[in-house]
């Protein structure tokens, strides 16, 4: 995808009519582009990532800052962690077709640097510091809206947490506990899936059961299952 | 200084009218001060500390993007790593007088913490957060051109820069070299100040000379000029 064709895209998906083609070019470009292309006259995307990333983590904070009143200041901070983070950035930049629409060296497009996680990353950055530029802040909190603090709704961020370290430091707070798994149950469906369910106890008594299609998964929902019971 | 009289010194001073009296309370108070004054209802600064630390840090990064656009990434962190510390927030706390309507537990007080550069800038970031619910980007922004960014241009932060290891790094780039630095002259004035002459070499060639009331500073002011010279 050219970035003319990312700028049509914008538009059509997310009402962002795109004014500098240039400093949309500028985000999307990597620095051994510009080497392979001598007659590009732009710069790469870094500067621009450098302005981004600092949007991106005030626009977050102001938005946890917002949502969730009640929090404390470690609350918000875990949960900004669990937000501005590598793999997190990188499925936002795939979800809005970022990726195809990077200006890549043709080494690193062999190595499959396309896709990522760190130059999604840094893509996702240097867009919303270009859209910041060029549209400003209401515009940047008009797609996070659609993205990123739509994903909160969805619980998507789960993923990104460790429910049963979360627990442990929890239930640990008041001294040393003793936290077990045990796997209660075990139905495997005629696809060959299988459904396992879990329990987690704290000295020995049942907090919450969790299912999940790994026992691994099924260990994490009991846990987060737990954590919500507690709070 | 009640957090009044200090709303009184913002609108006359910055042209800044507060209008929620309860959110500049909360960031002018530390947590000990509410367990002293039980019939408080409030909060004390961390929430909005945590919100004004990422919103400085992008007006700070919005600021050098704009105002330096021949500089790459790397010259715009370092920059930004000299303005965004504690020294430098303490600084502008205590000349806008945030220091003295600080609502501090007795204890605190009794230690000097008024007066203390960790507390200073949690305050100052925490003011810049209640300053951006209350009135949003554009005032902030206007503070800190009045402030923070005014300061660039008076070379207030030249400072906080260590010039003699930037010039060491500069040149040893390109591989092991003998920088050194020798007085040249020293002057005692009818008062007993003292001026000092250093000159810094490179590999046995003057670069240039630098003067100061201490060696110290003469031979930061010769690394400075130095640097000056080789961009």
């Amino acid at each position: 995808m050219s970035p003319i064709d990312f700028k049509d895209y914008l538009k059509e998906n997310f009402q962002i009519d795109f004014t500098d083609l240039d400093l949309l070019k500028e985000a999307l470009t990597q620095r051994n582009y510009l080497n392979e292309n001598p007659k590009e006259t732009g710069r790469d995307y870094q500067r621009l990532e450098f302005l981004g990333d600092a949007i991106m983590q005030a626009s977050v904070t102001e938005y946890l800052f917002k949502r969730y009143p009640e929090w404390d200041e470690g609350q918000l901070t875990e949960m900004r962690i669990t937000m501005v983070q590598t793999k997190s950035f990188a499925h936002f930049a795939s979800l809005i077709h970022l990726n195809e629409a990077i200006r890549l060296g043709k080494g690193e497009e062999m190595n499959g640097a396309r896709n990522r996680p760190s130059l999604l990353e840094d893509i996702w950055e240097a867009f919303i510091g270009a859209l910041f530029l060029d549209q400003g802040q209401v515009a940047v909190t008009s797609l996070l809206n659609q993205t990123v603090f739509a994903a909160v709704d969805d619980n998507f961020f789960d993923q990104f947490i460790d429910f049963k370290s979360r627990l442990q430091e929890k239930l640990q707070a008041k001294g040393t506990v003793d936290i077990s798994y045990q796997i209660e149950d075990e139905v495997r469906n005629e696809d060959n899936s299988q459904v396992f369910t879990v329990s987690v106890s704290l000295d020995g008594e049942v907090l919450a059961h969790g299912q999940g299609s790994s026992i691994k998964d099924a260990e994490k929902a009991a846990a987060q299952k737990a954590l919500n019971d507690l709070k």
